[in-house]
């Protein structure tokens, strides 16, 4: 399975954000919303061979982990509200109690806990950062279900970047050019398509 | 310059939509807003070579089609509201009345107009048509300043696939796999950059 972790750092972890100001109030939860359904949506369909996890950052009660399954999600539609009204769901569920190693689908499809950005990153194997400074994605010897991180509109952490160091984390690159993380994960997808669908 | 012009099938012709509700009662004005973002974006900058021409054809007064120029654009940022804002205030400007063939500023970067797809077709040369049957984008020998047609959630009609014909439109596609509208602009956009800049 292909996976997008991706990292709000000013994300929101209470419901109690408004899906009209998804910049703003909610912390680029815009952001975050738009790498979920970059993740997953293709013409006419989802990619259920990815998962993407939102991993959000931002107050009042940090660290939440929101994975968005693409064989089980139901209910997510191609604008950027759909994602985050789960989200906002799924951080509503948290809010009335879940064990706390714990992860709850809170609809469908849609998973939530309070895992770290390390837990995450522990969980997963064949992780790759996308960064500039990487091998070329179309040389990088790919085979389409690594674990690529991202990061919102602020860069990883040292910490972050120590985090993926341990893991054995490789560095691949999409070329010369910066895109933002949805734009990046689009990328991906599509190289990999291209790859392994000729 | 690169251009990228979206058709907006059902995308409505009035200012009176709700930014909150943009796939339905706008008529899918999110897929036309996200189209500008994929156009315009990239990583803290926008792509001052670049524009996008939405081609509005939703009730109540079809055609409309606004530009918006990535050189001279102010006040759009990359949540899908942002876009769609701009949209609304430029059918504002045009019900308060545009001389019938021209074009108005609306804000800055943003030009609107009662100009149906085949005027806007008309007014542009090396037209590609992204379409599955094409050549493909890495061995079709683009330059980087075509202009690229897009439709929304529904396929040209035959009328829309004519003009393109008459105007000598090449097809490219992007491999095997069919994409959503503003994914298919990342895309270009970034075959191209990888073309142009290695």
């Amino acid at each position: 399975m292909r996976r997008f972790v991706v990292v709000g750092h000013k994300a929101v972890t209470t419901p109690k954000f408004s899906l009209n100001d998804l910049p703003g109030g909610a912390g680029r939860m815009d952001i975050v919303a738009r790498c979920v359904n970059a993740s997953l949506f293709i013409s006419h369909d989802l990619r259920r061979d990815v998962e993407c996890f939102a991993v959000l950052l931002g107050e009042p009660e940090p660290p939440v982990t929101v994975r968005v399954n693409g064989e089980r999600v139901r209910y997510l539609s191609p604008d950027e509200r759909s994602p985050a009204a789960l989200i906002k769901k799924a951080l509503g569920v948290l809010e009335q109690g879940v064990p706390p190693a714990g992860e709850t689908e809170s609809t469908p499809g849609v998973f939530v806990s309070r895992r770290s950005f390390a837990e995450v990153i522990g969980g997963l194997t064949d992780i790759v950062y996308l960064h500039e400074a990487g091998e070329d994605i179309r040389s990088a010897g790919l085979k389409g279900d690594e674990a690529f991180v991202l990061s919102d509109h602020q860069n990883l952490t040292p910490d972050e970047e120590a985090t993926l160091a341990s893991a054995g984390a490789r560095r691949v690159s999409l070329g010369k050019k910066l895109y933002h993380a949805d734009q990046c994960i689009v990328v991906v997808n599509y190289e990999l398509d291209r790859l392994l669908d000729g």
